[in-house]
């Protein structure tokens, strides 16, 4: 009988995955933190029954949370990332040349030591420019004034320990964190599930509240639910459509191209339309 | 227990569905129809065990199969469907104004039937310039020479009846059926699942070797394989990214724009953001 992985983004409706073997198992203080051998994607790690990455798909996510904000940013030196316990943020942040220094603030070192055992491509842990902390992302961006370039929160659903991470107090303490011409983003769910609409409208009203540019961008992701993802991005000066920035996308990223499954300038620009319907949730009470 | 839907694009990886009831099951001539009450899509049809639509996400296809042909063709008045049965396409198709004559040609009258019965509002099926024909697609585009404006085959996946939509001697049939500004659009599957490449790169090279314009875009379809699902357009004369094209998109939906839920001006243009790994497919044997 096959062994499968089911995640219910509502009821019995989700996303299954057939199962090898199971390679992690492991009740932190935190989560439930899994690693599976799964038949299509390499291995695959869970969250509290939520797919977080597998080894075939990551690359969408990693790419489009890294670069966007990044080359939104006219020169990120100093980068901070909320969770991000894989390490496949940071390996994409660390191929900028610009970046001489990342925090990866992640709670649970389980994701790391998992990460680290199963998933041995998707960090760069051994890279010097990167700093991991094992804190609370919430408290540990009470200390910093100006200090960041770029702030990723790279969390997980809004359940669990990542629930503080889609509310306003969280941004504001963000927004003090990163200088003056600092760029955050923050992955936001799905914006096919109704469930999720009150966390990425609380996100967006919030950065919208705090900084002068705010917007939404989408991307595929294909083991997360119904394919379609939402990112949220803030910036304090640039705006990620300007011709500033798309004007030297290729430019930028022309040492490290060769190594993007995902991201390009054509990819960056495209990201910001959204469908009708993602309008007019963003819109609605 | 609960009855779960379950469609597998590889090995036991793939979508699941919360099924309350079977409403429709027929096996017909040429496939199995089926169509389930779900706890979350509203009525869901399927045919030979593949996902083809639900009532909540078939705005997503339909518009995109629809308009994007449609807008790209400078005044379209005579279009030809075929597949479509349950009416989608057909829908969106007749909210143009210019729109005098419609063909849809369904092989399987079964999906009509089945359409009308549990998804009456996804058809138009009274509109008079609507002319439904029970006949082979791939027969039907021996006869016509120059007579479509838009040619949209809206037929399943690569198995079973619709196999041949995806060679190159059903394109060059279209290609004769075309007037001389003629556009035509085809669902092509996903890019994230690697059997379906062969497929994808067939029509691609099949309509760059006969029109000078050949595309591909993007879309999202949370109940298709993966959520990212790839369609391929070829036209004769204007370019679908042309300012021609994009120039008067909002002033030519301007009639039915608060009827759609998903294209708009900016979703038409972003479509065509490929990322790398797409492109790669697409230029690889």
């Amino acid at each position: 009988m096959p062994i499968q992985y089911n995640e219910f983004y509502n009821e019995q409706t989700g996303l299954t995955v057939g199962i090898k073997k199971q390679l992690f198992h492991e009740v932190t203080p935190y989560q439930t933190v899994e690693v599976f051998e799964t038949d299509t994607w390499g291995n695959l790690m869970t969250i509290d029954g939520m797919v977080m990455l597998s080894e075939k798909d990551e690359f969408v996510y990693h790419e489009m949370m890294a670069h966007m904000p990044l080359l939104t940013h006219p020169k990120p030196e100093t980068v901070l990332i909320i969770g991000g316990g894989d390490g496949g943020t940071a390996r994409e942040v660390l191929k900028h040349p610009s970046v001489k220094h990342v925090d990866m603030v992640e709670i649970d070192e389980a994701v790391v030591r998992a990460s680290k055992l199963h998933m041995p491509a998707v960090g760069d842990f051994d890279n010097p420019k990167l700093h991991v902390k094992y804190e609370n992302g919430l408290t540990f961006v009470d200390g910093p004034r100006e200090v960041y370039d770029v702030i990723i929160i790279d969390g997980s659903d809004p359940v669990g320990p990542a629930v503080d991470l889609f509310k306003r107090d969280f941004y504001e303490k963000c927004h003090t964190c990163l200088k003056a011409d600092g760029v955050l983003v923050s992955q936001t769910e799905s914006p096919f599930v109704e469930h999720y609409h009150d966390s990425i409208r609380s996100v967006q009203r919030a950065i919208d509240s705090l900084f002068p540019i705010a917007k939404l961008f989408l991307t595929w992701i294909p083991l997360y639910p119904t394919g379609m993802w939402s990112m949220s991005i803030a910036s304090k000066q640039r705006d990620p459509l300007s011709a500033e920035v798309l004007e030297i996308i290729d430019t930028r990223i022309a040492t490290f191209a060769d190594t993007l499954k995902y991201y390009n300038k054509d990819v960056h620009a495209a990201a910001y339309a959204l469908p009708g319907f993602v309008k007019q949730m963003l819109e609605s009470e």
